[in-house]
Formats: C-alpha cells, sequence, structure tokens
C-alpha cells in the first residue's frame, strides 16, 4: 500500500500512523522519515511549516480517511440504518484491536489530546472532526432522520465511539465498543422518520 | 489549594495538570518539579519508579478525582436523575473550558492517547476508568437504574462525555457537551425503573 504513495503522502501516511501510538510529542519528524523510507531533507522540502504543518496534516488526513470510510460503510449494509452504520464504525476498531492490538488509537484524539494549544493543529483537527461528522450526517439523512437531529446524533457517534475506543485501548477489551453499539442502538433507530 | 497539599501529593496533582495539556510525552520531569515547587531530587525519592510511576500515580489522581465528583454532584441535585447527572458532568467541563480557556482535557485520556504501550500507565488508567465508571454505576443503582444496565450506562456517558470533551477542545465550542447531554437524556432516564 504505501509503496504507491508518493514520498509526500507516505510522510502524511506515516505521521499519523506514528501519532496514534505515541502521541504528536511523542513523535519526532527522524521516526516519521525512516518510516515512510523518505529521503533525508524531503520534509523540509514538502513541509516548509514544519512539524505543525505535518501533524496538521495527518490529522486531516484522519478526517477524510474516517468520512470515505462511512460511505464505504453505508454502502455494505443490506439494511442501513443509523445503528447499523453506528456498528460498522465500531466493528472497524473492534477489529483494528483485534489484528493489531491496542497500541494506536484515532490520529485526530491524539492531535488534540496533547497539541490543544497550538492552532495550526487544533484547527486541523476541528476540520477532521467537521468532515467526519458531516459524513455521518448526511447518511443519517439519506436513512430519514432529520436535518438538524442528524447533526446532534453524528456528534454523539463520534464523541462515543472517540471515548470507547479510548476506554478500550485502556482495559485491552472491546467491552466498551460494544457497550456503546448496543445502547445507542434504539436511540438513533428511532430517529428515522 | 496547592500549598496545603504534601510536597508528593503536589508532584502527583502537578503532573495531572501537565498532562492534562501537553500529554505524557510532551511533560517532562523537570516541569513537573518547578510546577509543584518541589524540591529538586525530591522526584527519585518519592518516586523510585521514575516517570512511569509519577504518570500512573497522576492518572489515578484523576479517576479518583471524577469519582468523587460524581458523589458531590448527586448530593448537589434538587431531583437526582441519570440524566441530571450526566448534565452535572459535562457542567464541570463547561464552566472549566469557560474559564480556563480548552487548553486542559482529561488527565486519563492523555495518558492513554500517547502512552497505551507503557503497562504501568495504561494499567493506571484502566483502574481510573474503572472506579470512575463503578461511581457513575453506583449512582445510577441509587436511582433505581437496573444492576447490570448501571454499568453499561456509566461506560456510556463517559465515553461519550470524554469524546465530546476531545471535539469541544478542537472546536473550542462547547456544543458537542450540550448535545450529548441533551441527546442523552430520554435514554438514560427511561432507563429508570
Amino acid at each position: 500500500m504505501a509503496e504507491q504513495r508518493s514520498p509526500r503522502d507516505r510522510m502524511v501516511f506515516s505521521a499519523a500512523q506514528l501519532i496514534r501510538r505515541h502521541g504528536v510529542a511523542g513523535t519526532g519528524l527522524r521516526d516519521v522519515v525512516a518510516h515512510a523510507e523518505a529521503p533525508r531533507g524531503s520534509l523540509q522540502h514538502y513541509f516548509p511549516g514544519g512539524k505543525d504543518q505535518l501533524v496538521a496534516e495527518a490529522a486531516q488526513w484522519g478526517g477524510r480517511y474516517a468520512a470515505k470510510r462511512v460511505e464505504r460503510f453505508v454502502a455494505a449494509l443490506a439494511e442501513p440504518t443509523p445503528g447499523a452504520l453506528f456498528a460498522a464504525m465500531a466493528a472497524q476498531w473492534r477489529e483494528a484491536f483485534g489484528t493489531e492490538g491496542f497500541v494506536a488509537g484515532c490520529p485526530v484524539v491524539a492531535s488534540v489530546a496533547d497539541c490543544a494549544d497550538n492552532s495550526t493543529v487544533r484547527r486541523a483537527a476541528s476540520d477532521a472532526f467537521a468532515g467526519w461528522t458531516g459524513a455521518v450526517a448526511a447518511a443519517l439523512r439519506d436513512m430519514r432522520v432529520p436535518y438538524k437531529r442528524a447533526e446532534s446524533l453524528a456528534t454523539l457517534m463520534i464523541s462515543a465511539l472517540e471515548g470507547a475506543i479510548l476506554m478500550a485501548r485502556a482495559e485491552r477489551d472491546i467491552r466498551p465498543l460494544d457497550v456503546v453499539v448496543e445502547e445507542l442502538r434504539p436511540l438513533l433507530d428511532g430517529a428515522v422518520r
């Protein structure tokens, strides 16, 4: 996969993967260059804004990835309902934790958690959440959830998912993901007009 | 407040406050000693396990603080309901963001976000979430929520709150906190037998 990307894209992807594990402060630029197998000096070339720019683009990549996934989840559902979409969003994390262990979380959360006083990174994380929320809200509207309610439920779904991801990583157990999916299902499906 | 604590307690408290802002990797031991106004060398004396021990105790402090707050919130409610408890939990963060800005989040989340591969810290974060969840579940049971359901709803409340805190910090807006409180209220209050 990574080999087909341009060096610039590989660096953004690698930054996101390292930030998912070690946070922003724990991710060094040299580690990103090594992980991306990029030429030395390419970082300055592609990211004149330095680490802030790279981290911001990694957060934005995370938001775009999550938003695109929403469309794929909906397309794969036999019967698209809000509860089924949320179950699919959580299932992606269940699978990732099952195959990779619990070491890596959401890159957008990681960039907010230790970097909220950096306006470049913080704005990128906000954009990432907004893009993801917008994609979920659009999917809910296609399932006949009223316009304004769709935005609120998308915020609730992403909040509960992000919190459950963090609790699951702490516990090393997918239990919190299963709990939020089961508890929110009636609320989400009940919002369909 | 901080002046009344022992040097050891001040160091744990200071570590938690710095981790809330800068994450674990972004918090240096010297910064903790300076923030706590503790004597140099006291860190090695009180925390022979080094930074891991200090960070683990900071996460545990966060869990105890949150659990104790639950009792105080319930005691202050005119009519204790699950939805009113959740609103009070979120209101604490609304107020903190209003007075301090959005720079500091939950110390337990911060320790998981960039430190989940450190077993000492990760276990402490898990204990912190467990203690907090237990306190919320006990409060819900006192409000006549059935035994097993109380545990699930406590997990949902803490997941949604933690996620909304992160989204609020990214947006610099308390909107996500208000949204999860309003959306979860009927679900939470409907669980009372």
